[in-house]
């Protein structure tokens, strides 16, 4: 027994420096100072055009919400909010009691894209380049957190506010709501990972379908090219969009936060990496869980019930 | 004339030395001694958790049948059935007769997972991680395997036999047949691979909700999402189940054994490889059919009707 | 501004390499010398078994039309014609004006494969690989053109001809149309990369079925499982299927040329890359658009509006 529990110290620890690596891994650094990516100058740029903000808000429940409020814009990303998203992604990186996250925007509409405004302020290539990294960075973060993610769609998704549902794992939309790569309109593609994401999503035919036409997704025709997961009806005994999402998450992330945390980094394995590797982090996820307080209890309420 | 059977002969060699490589590659050794892993270590500690069995029986017609045997315990793996399963991939890997495989479970239920009583004695995260190897090795090498290969899910494919169901080309699931990755109620995500897999065959979405809530999948949702590939209904004309399984993979198994082992590693390869290399290797498989005696024949029987 | 204009010609040039590099890997070099691959010795073997012709005819509209024409044998692929569909690819990879593309057969059916004269004649695996390697050249080029690209399938796409239909972005189907991977029949895999180009449009399940059994799908087989995109119904106000291709097109193909481009190049890397990488190219392929005279123009459109 006291061999046991040593064995089980020793494990811990070398266990603990893997889930550092994973962990490293999973805050998604796309880029770095080898890539000329400088994280403080493009900060100070982007500070540069205020207005609005991003909110979070973490629930004892383990399901934080966080909101893009900019109302007055139709919640279109300020510069400043661009470094609020980043700030709030650390945050959540560091919520060891997180299970869940449900994204969304202010005055029953999600989001615009980026204000036009400090858009024709950086639009010189370099400059947008520059953003894009910076905004990638957030969004490769917010797409690999521990936590089960969904967009919850109201009102409008439009160009950046598109591209910002494809970094949840889900997207609920509510009856009425639309979903539009615009990008094309504004002579423009995606820069903030959206295509690369979307791809991964629906399959590259209709990417370059709902790219190349600049097509508005409803919810019929979310659900049927697998973009939404679900369609939220309106008035379901007077529940908020929110309280109807929250419901919706809930279903998985019931149980205790490691065990959640296991699955979502399990599968974001099976989507990242070749087989191989795949194979490799979920037999090391696996040894995180197996023999942990969870599993032990379980395993004894079996063995009573026999 | 000459000429053209000694480049034959010289080509045949090299050929040969191209299929070496691609058989190993193909026996998926996932884990080697630079992973800390010794299969006979493992083995050993396997062996003490006796019970059950794994049979195969090779057919005739090139298909063979893997039966997962403990119905005591609702054919759950004891550690001895981990042995005997990757002794059957071994010989299955030999059998150049072989063109289809049927992986079904005794007494008209497929798989529980791994026996508890084994499970218990090996709980602590290094021993579990080595499980997962030696499972995963196994999986691997089934589901590379050159045969066409499906899973025949009767009753119940909960757990570990959730993730057995995956390592098979296809899945058929008779009425009233559930598969369920129970994981999360023991406090677990896969560890034998099958969540690397089941995203690779659902998408990721569709795998983080199973494996997120523990969902019941029926044979219905199984169509639906695409793990299912075909409801087999009981009583048609009084054949078994394992008829009926049979008669479905025979669409896909006649023609000549070479021919069939290329179907399968072509698209082994398309799966699992970046495009240039599975253009690659789609390439050198097309040399081992190109101008062999199946193709020859279906050329002259061309030449005759004309 | 001349702090501006002079950034912008560094940074044009720097673009100007990017670009560089980016089509030299767009087209798609799968071989080399490294892989003995030699194109003039090849090219030479081929063009021995004349015949038919590979026909490009471009638009103003930005749209071009390929047609594989060799009627008297169902289209089949003479030596010659492989050789002109290379070449009409080199023209199609130097179209600056190009945004669309529709690939389809003369006389109303699309493409029977290989010349079954040529075949016999080439019957040493050798010969048969070396002829793959300059297929999979050319088709792997047709597939990463900047341009957005559908073949048109009227009657048969068969062997080859079912293989050439993945190497376009979209399949459109006339009714009573069929795509039939029969290599199988002929003792074959497919070896112009169709089998791991159709793994990626229908995915590994569908592709084995169809490959493993030589399925014959028909418009609505087709766009069940994803192979076909659309089904064109014959005499929609007597319109021809190339003028109803041209109009489908149409959708995905308005707008200025390099956003079309910038569109294809996009969903291209987020299909074929590693996340990472597709998020770099997706920051590059975005530095080509962003304050580029499209974009400037709609942002000057947009301030008017308000």
């Amino acid at each position: 027994m006291v061999l046991c529990v040593l064995k089980r110290r020793l494990l811990r620890s070398s266990s603990c420096a893997l889930m550092g690596r994973l962990q490293r891994q999973s805050r998604g650094c796309v880029y770095s100072s080898i890539h000329g990516f400088s994280h403080e100058e493009i900060r100070e740029k982007l500070q540069a055009f205020p207005g609005g903000s991003v909110d979070l808000l973490k629930h004892d429940s383990g399901i934080a919400v966080l909101t893009i409020n900019n109302p007055a814009r139709m919640n279109a990303f300020s510069g400043s909010m661009m470094v609020d998203l980043k700030e709030r992604v650390s945050q959540l990186e560091n919520w060891s009691e997180g299970k869940g996250l449900i994204v969304h925007g202010a005055a029953e509409t999600f989001c615009s894209g980026s204000d036009l405004n400090a858009v024709r302020a950086i639009s010189n290539p370099q400059d947008g380049m520059k953003m894009c990294m910076f905004m990638q960075d957030a969004l490769t973060r917010l797409l690999r957190l521990p936590l089960i993610s969904v967009a919850l769609v109201e009102g409008r998704a439009l160009g950046g506010g598109a591209e910002l549902t494809t970094a949840c794992d889900f997207r609920l939309m509510t009856s009425g709501s639309v979903i539009q790569f615009v990008h094309k309109h504004m002579g423009l593609v995606p820069g903030w990972g959206g295509a690369a994401r979307l791809v991964r999503i629906v399959g590259s035919q209709k990417a370059l379908k709902l790219l190349g036409g600049a097509l508005k997704v409803d919810p019929e025709l979310g659900l049927d090219i697998g973009l939404a997961d679900e369609i939220l009806e309106a008035d379901q005994g007077a529940a908020t969009a929110l309280q109807q999402a929250e419901n919706w998450l809930s279903r998985y992330t019931k149980g205790p936060v490691p065990v959640i945390h296991a699955v979502k980094k399990v599968v974001l394995a099976g989507r990242e990496l070749p087989l191989s590797e795949a194979l490799r982090t979920e037999k090391e996820v696996f040894g995180t869980v197996w023999g942990a307080p969870a599993n032990l209890q379980a395993l004894a309420s079996k063995s009573k019930h026999k």
